[in-house]
């Protein structure tokens, strides 16, 4: 939807972009079929996960065919569209999967530091939004500017939506979520949260933290976390972190010349993204 | 090689078709990666597979960026040619995942038909040789009618080489094949001779392939079903097909004009791949 959105954006002709908004969309199925595997997922959107339904070797191989499909559909773009989106659609599906390992490596891993950890957002999230956007302006042909600014715009806005989704999930109304709440402590996942208050925390809040990495009861576990989070002020740091990440976005996207009538469906997709609710 | 080999048989430049070549290259590897997983294969080429050295995780996850790095090295292509190769490309690896699933099916099925394992071999071996040649046509500016003409030389010296191969794991030498020989007949695999074997059979052969399949003594297993192969002339049925197959993969050569001398190579490669020894 992205990438016809800012094609639209650009003037383009969105039917001309029809089959590589299908390719990011398959690529994305195929990352969340092999990535189900690796996490032990069993559940995707409600429903059994494709190596749940019908085995690994089949989800593997669904996966791999799905990601061959999406360069097919690449195939439809005319001769000079196709190498440049080619170009974004490498880089891109190479990061996705780097930033994949760098997650799977960070669990191992007792301490993980805020610039990693960015990284690998950007890297396992952000970059499949900004390449959208970015293949949409190349179909349309928006210039080399306005390309590097709609991809910044989704970078950092794909940044600010999955820190406010880790926000969400310490901080979130778990009935407005729909999960529970506390989820990442429980893993002791090493979210922008428990990182900057290792960072700011006394030694004895650092102790505490890590002691609390090994409590069973769930509900102590939970509860004195956020209690040492309060006391550092991670909610209000995290929530200026996320905000400022969205203002750079806005600014990547105001930055663009094209007439700003253009640019209102994107940028009121961007304040619905922002203002979720919790 | 087989790409380079067809880029020079064309005249083309062999050093503008060295990324296409590494993607061919790693891509077939990343089969390997993926395929040994599926197959629960301990070992490759001698050394542990990458999911027994490295865990399933990062073997998925490692074959999924080599899949990106293939269409990578694709990227390097001039324009005019990135499109026709791509296409190739693309089909060739829908067509491989297709073999190694029909592969899987075979397995849990009683019977295959003749038609449906030459297809499968078609697909799971043969379309890669024969894409090989194709994109090094393609590079070297080659016309329709040659890429296609080197194309089907390599699918039916592809199909010629597999039976062969199974030809080898029944009748062949063990010590110059370099493995043991009647794997495929303990595995009860649905080869080109159990399935013409099957068709040939009476009544009561029929019935007898079907208990060896339940045989647990392997010595008795192995020598019982080549007696029975031997009862319906097998090795010399599929030897004729081998042989046919690899006399239509010469007429394809043949057929394509440009100076024979230009053709030795390929010729004398696919010579020495007939001429192995058993």
């Amino acid at each position: 939807m992205l990438l016809l959105m800012s094609c639209d954006m650009f003037g383009g002709d969105v039917h001309q972009a029809l089959d590589s908004a299908f390719a990011i969309e398959v690529f994305h199925n195929f990352t969340l079929v092999h990535d189900d595997i690796m996490d032990a997922a069993e559940l995707r959107r409600g429903n059994p996960a494709v190596h749940i339904k019908f085995g690994v070797n089949k989800g593997i191989l669904a996966g791999d065919v799905m990601l061959s499909y999406a360069y097919q559909y690449l195939c439809s773009l005319q001769a000079d569209k196709l190498a440049p989106v080619l170009q974004v659609f490498n880089q891109t599906a190479i990061e996705i999967m780097e930033g994949q390992q760098m997650d799977i490596d960070f669990e191992k891993r007792t301490e993980v530091t805020a610039g990693e950890y960015l990284k690998m957002i950007e890297y396992k999230t952000s970059v499949l939004l900004a390449a959208a956007l970015k293949i949409g302006a190349i179909i349309a042909g928006a210039d080399e500017q306005s390309r590097d600014l709609v991809y910044s715009f989704g970078l950092k806005l794909g940044l600010s939506f999955q820190i406010t989704d880790d926000l969400l999930d310490t901080f979130g109304d778990g009935s407005k979520v729909g999960k529970k709440i506390g989820g990442d402590i429980l893993n002791n996942k090493k979210t922008l949260l428990l990182i900057t208050a290792l960072n700011k925390a006394s030694h004895a809040q650092r102790d505490q933290l890590f002691l609390l990495m090994n409590e069973q009861n769930e509900d102590k576990k939970i509860a004195e976390t956020i209690r040492i989070f309060d006391q550092l002020n991670i909610r209000n740091l995290i929530e200026n972190k996320a905000e400022e990440l969205f203002a750079e976005a806005l600014q990547s996207l105001d930055s663009i010349q094209i007439p700003d009538s253009q640019k209102s469906s994107l940028k009121d997709l961007a304040y619905k993204i922002r203002n979720r609710d919790y």
